[in-house]
């Protein structure tokens, strides 16, 4: 399989330079264009930002703080940096959360991961993602358009049409939710509709289970997922199947702390947060809310970025212990505040009909002196701190676990 | 308000010129690239056809004759020009019928349409057409993106989520059915949402009803129609509210008696047939199933292309007589064995527990000599001759009269 482009194939301290080279005009034009990025980076210096480590410590913008940075600006929150009649697009996702989009050439980057699907414009995808106010189908749409595939705007729902559609067009690659083409075939079965034509699958917005990949392997279709945002577009996607998610070339990929702007070490479960360069809707340090990690080594593929591991949960673990909320952030500064303190993770249990809080903390001392007081300085809430070995907590991105029974 | 482009107030003179110079080559195009055309233009030298009357003998080529013709050459016919493959789009209407479209600027040419509702790149379109296998959605995104304006690709349904985006995007525009719009606008209000920031209106794809129209107006919104279809994008808009719809500048349209490809006398209510000169999907002579007719004069907008009135009823009312199909073609024929009859209806009534079948013939002469055996024999049924005075039929367009009560 060909790359999509060269920029697949460069060395990592290429890549690392290009990034270095943008990251301060990116920061710059976001400061002077876009009104939220002036308000969140007011006292950046551009010029300050030489490097990766200079730019992971500006902060971060957590997606759970869109909707209320949209209300106080709408509809994107500031974030675009020009006026919303200059966008091609307004997409709604719901919460509601407002997104742009542009019919600029591949502007959402997925061309590259329906490439590496092996779609090209012999292709006749059958294109199953909604295209009414999320911006989805439209991402795909633009994807299939990028390497020249016809395009059927199939949309959700009402199988037999599609069904109908896929047989008497000639779909041969579909794109949608993992699981929906499983549907479709499994209709044309009963039918006795014959989709053998369909020979790859791109697909996304969902956990493709073991099972249903294979379903697809046993009957000669190429199935492969990509990780992508409303906001972000492409993120990661597989080139091959079960062997990780390769970062996607336009995108500057951290692991962190969840509840920090802190990158993890390598291999450990964190918050990905992503840097775009796109002109009109700039990402700096978004915090998406999913888990993930990144991965050693490279892809078989030849394609040289990091690879991370498939959705691994989601970051905001915010939750309520007797009547007051406990935050991710809270977790990470009461770490930051104890040097001998490298993580800590609170567990939320009931016993006797009451919330139990319990910080479990892997310490480089074997004492826990202050550090209870610290806990309810920073919680407002009483909490057992329980000293642990260094590298006993489990490595899946929880800061907060929380073991009460649902409801 | 200006015209779309200095098409529109060109003289008739100059726009039959370009027709007839660009005719001849569209006819040898589709013969040498559209297998289909290939077949109903056989025989047809291209360099015979020296003006429109030349054209007009053409065979016209029917809606209701799509089906068949794509059962045999799945999916489009072989009307397009190209493989299935080059093209961008390809659609499914319910029939199912196939249809084809592409991401060229306005190839469906509603920016026209849409410049004349006053959209443009200052407004946020809320386009409530459907993007799914239907091809309205793309056909007004891509009007909306000529014009410049930015687009909220809706689709239909969920009228409380369509009345928030409106709200908190601010829509200035509407696209969709004539009906939806008052929807979202009656639940805005019953939920003391402000949507009169939504200034114009840009409706097809139904009968726009005058105390709907009124409704708008009386808001301060500026509402027209347009009538487009699937295979041929737009055929005629409003420039001005009941003022006619002015014929598209990329369409040749003409107004024939049902059932034949004869024009009839200007202003007379026939089927709509036109020709549209997409190199890739080209329409010679397609007969929409559409029943309008020609107004006199022009517009007052200044804009020089006839207009037609609105929607007349279907052109297709072939219907079953006692067990057998007596169709529009059947009875045209009948009019042309005949010189002294002018035109004819077949007027179908039930009486005591039958069908009865009365053919009413405007004619020349007072005589009805042969005109029953000659009906027998292109019927195959047993029907009676009425003559009527020259100009006794009624203008609508109805060649077959069924008033057998439903059911």
């Amino acid at each position: 399989m060909s790359p999509f482009d060269e920029l697949e194939r460069r060395s990592p301290d290429e890549r690392n330079a290009q990034f270095e080279r943008e990251l301060p005009k990116l920061v710059a034009h976001a400061k002077a264009a876009a009104p939220a990025y002036a308000e969140i980076l007011e006292g950046v210096e551009p010029g300050d930002i030489r490097s990766l480590s200079d730019f992971q410590r500006l902060p971060v913008l957590r997606k759970s703080d869109l909707g209320r940075l949209q209300s106080r600006m709408p509809p994107l929150g500031g974030l675009a940096t020009c006026g919303l009649t200059d966008l091609d697009y307004v997409f709604q996702s719901p919460g509601p959360l407002y997104e742009a989009g542009s019919r600029a050439s591949d502007w959402w980057r997925l061309g590259r991961f329906i490439h590496a699907c092996g779609v090209d414009r012999s292709d006749i995808v059958q294109n199953c993602f909604s295209y009414h106010l999320t911006p989805a189908g439209h991402m795909f749409e633009s994807a299939a358009t990028m390497v020249g595939a016809t395009v059927i705007p199939a949309g959700t729902g009402n199988t037999d049409v599609q069904v109908r559609a896929a047989a008497d067009i000639g779909t041969t690659a579909y794109a949608g939710t993992p699981d929906y083409l499983k549907v479709i075939l499994d209709r044309a079965d009963s039918q006795g509709v014959d989709l053998s034509g369909i020979k790859k699958a791109a697909v996304s917005a969902g956990p493709l289970f073991p099972t249903v990949r294979s379903f697809y392997s046993e009957r000669g279709i190429k199935c492969l997922q990509c990780y992508a945002t409303a906001e972000a577009g492409n993120i990661a996607y597989e080139t091959i199947p079960d062997q990780g998610l390769i970062i996607d070339e336009g995108v500057l990929l951290e692991i962190v702390t969840p509840g920090t702007g802190q990158p993890v070490e390598s291999g450990v479960v964190g918050e990905v947060v992503v840097t775009v360069f796109n002109e009109d809707y700039p990402l700096i340090r978004f915090a998406t809310g999913d888990l993930s990690a990144t991965m050693p080594g490279t892809s078989a593929c030849g394609r040289t970025n990091s690879r991370i591991v498939g959705w691994r949960g989601r970051a905001d673990q915010t939750t309520k212990v007797r009547g007051m909320f406990v935050r991710p952030e809270q977790i990470a500064a009461f770490v930051t505040a104890h040097e001998e303190v490298k993580r800590a993770r609170a567990v939320v249990t009931r016993e006797n009909e009451a919330d139990v809080l319990v910080v479990r903390v892997e310490s480089s001392t074997r004492h826990a002196r202050g550090l209870d007081e610290s806990l309810r300085a920073i919680l407002n809430l009483r909490a057992e701190v329980e000293l642990v070995e260094p590298g006993a907590l489990p490595n899946d991105g929880k800061v907060i676990d929380d073991q009460r029974p649902i409801g």
